[in-house]
């Protein structure tokens, strides 16, 4: 039972397509160590009562799996355009939500539609790294465009680099991972307008953002705005798997020609509605998590570390003389946060204040360990 | 609240791919009548034990929620491999094993791996119908192929086209939906030996089959077959979307490549895991499903329509002067059947005693009113 067949035959001897010969799979490190501050997860656990409403609702799911889902997941749009509309004052229905089984689901969808051979999207590095791994994915030319050397958007540079380069999709993250910034409302309505194809605005973060949501610019520019969200990071919800966005109805129209049918499964639908009952109260975490932030800013600061402003739910830093260098201090340590490829810095995902406590002790003693 | 923004913007107006204008989005008619025989779902609710268990797995895997579920999903692959391995007798380990949301997520990550722009996927038609919309969803080109007039394949046909067309990807499907007959073992041998690529037998329905299942040929053919299963079928379980390979470990790695990170949910990965506890359970009414299909064929063959042999839930029938007519007229008798698109049949699937009953009072009246 426990054999393995085939394990002889190795990945070069498949016919694999040339692009990805010699690629690693995408993933942060999963290590076994006390502190996990790498992949921008909520520290929160879910409280007690959305517990009891999603094992409620996946219990009454249950009970009908020999059926088939709800291939358009209706109810669950219904409660994302709800919630959408009480968080941003925008008056979204549910043919202006769209879900899927994460955000990286529909940004794939995405490039499937409007992306693809022959096509190009641009972003402005460095940012979501799956923006050019989904790319990839869909044969989408990637056309990386440059951040300011303090990682924020210049719009006069950005808005050059989008009319020059004239991408069928634009990829705009707001609060930007990996480096916590985002961007001004009047940039965002200039980089818009100077887009040719659809605009992507990724608001992964955005509820830990006091700036105002791109979806307040949807009724002006439902032809080609895109903002998508995810209920991993402020809902906690990171296990749960559900990625959503707000566009035209049109634009939705557009994903139904390329998702599969029935992506999104009955439990899914079920957990993620059920858990959107509850939005008030696992929002309170969030409150908690900026708080934290600010002062795991501030320590950084006092020790002599330079802080990226941060926006989100993490905190990019440096100067390392040797990143990968400080990475491994923090393992050794008992503290895992993420070498996210550029130089000099990390990123550390704001945790519980004890989790935070043990990773700015351990920031103290690395300073003067290895920084530059 | 209600309102719905950018309602004026066109599907036409977006900057869709060419490909996908004035496509429509897939998807069976859902109508809500009595009677439902249309998408191949088994009709036997999950036994309670099996209910409870998944409740129980799904409460536990809530309180983790804010975690990103195990991206290679190990326990759940180590309970397919288990499942696969008893019932095929074949010694699957783990890395044998990768699972998705639903075996049409499995097929797009083969087709991203090893198909894509410049190469060709070939399946023998009529055949399941998404494997030329995902094939068009990964650009991949489509090569068709045809079978017999009485729908089985003709293995010399089959190899030579095969051989002359060398399609980088070759679907045999087994059962075959929607006409029900399975391949041989000699003649699935011959054509994995014409293959120059990579090979898929989609055994989605095998558990109604009493043929061998492709799995006995990995441990040969390691370096190019991959054999797809689902659990929407004989597990009941559509709504958990759950769909799965077996092939050499290698071939998962390519995958790895190509699948997008965290694509399984935790409560996907538990309720599955659970489900597979109750395989002995569930798959008994796989048993009274094949004895319904063999009275269903039988009744129908009575009445005097030609029935296409089936070796899984559904029957393939005619011969009708009008499919889409008759088809109608199950409607009109609150019995939803499928038109799969092929001239003068239609495609039921197997239910209960008494769904079938209704089906077969239906047929009796339609035969004399629209057959020729």
């Amino acid at each position: 039972m426990s054999e393995i067949i085939g394990a002889d035959v190795r990945l070069d001897q498949l016919p694999l397509r040339e692009d990805l010969r010699g690629r690693s799979p995408y993933g942060a490190p999963q290590l076994d160590v006390p502190v996990r501050l790498n992949t921008n997860e909520n520290p929160y656990p879910p409280p007690p009562e959305l517990i009891e409403d999603v094992a409620r609702a996946a219990r009454a799911a249950a009970e009908t799996l020999h059926r088939y889902p709800d291939r358009d997941a209706v109810e669950l749009r219904t409660a994302l355009a709800a919630y959408l509309s009480t968080a941003t004052g925008a008056g979204l229905g549910t043919a202006n939500l769209w879900a899927a089984n994460g955000s990286n689901e529909i940004l794939q969808q995405i490039l499937q539609a409007f992306g693809g051979p022959g096509r190009t999207a641009l972003g402005f590095e460095p940012s979501y790294s799956m923006h050019p791994i989904i790319a990839a994915g869909t044969r989408t030319d990637w056309l990386p465009a440059p951040r300011r050397a303090d990682f924020t958007l210049d719009p006069d540079a950005a808005a050059t680099a989008i009319a020059e380069r004239a991408p069928d999709v634009v990829f705009l993250t707001s609060p930007n991972n990996p480096t916590g910034g985002s961007i001004p409302a009047a940039d965002l309505r200039r980089l818009i307008e100077a887009a040719p194809g659809i605009v992507v605005v990724d608001e992964a973060y955005a509820e830990f953002s006091a700036r105002e949501s791109a979806i307040g610019l949807l009724a002006e520019f439902g032809g080609k705005l895109i903002v998508t969200r995810t209920m991993s990071k402020a809902f906690a919800f990171a296990g749960g798997r559900l990625g959503y966005l707000a566009a035209a109805p049109a634009v939705v129209d557009a994903l139904l020609l390329v998702r599969l049918p029935y992506h999104l499964s009955t439990l899914t639908q079920a957990a993620a509605t059920a858990a959107l009952r509850h939005a008030e109260g696992t929002l309170d975490s969030v409150h908690k998590l900026i708080a934290e932030r600010e002062r795991v800013v501030e320590s950084l600061a006092g020790m002599g570390f330079r802080v990226v402003p941060s926006d989100a739910n993490f905190v990019l830093f440096g100067q390392f003389a040797d990143a990968p260098a400080a990475w491994k201090s923090y393992v050794d340590r008992g503290v895992l946060i993420r070498d996210v490829g550029i130089a000099g810095h990390l990123r550390v995902t704001i945790g519980t204040p004890a989790e935070n406590d043990a990773f700015l002790a351990a920031s103290k003693e690395i300073f003067v360990e290895v920084t530059q």
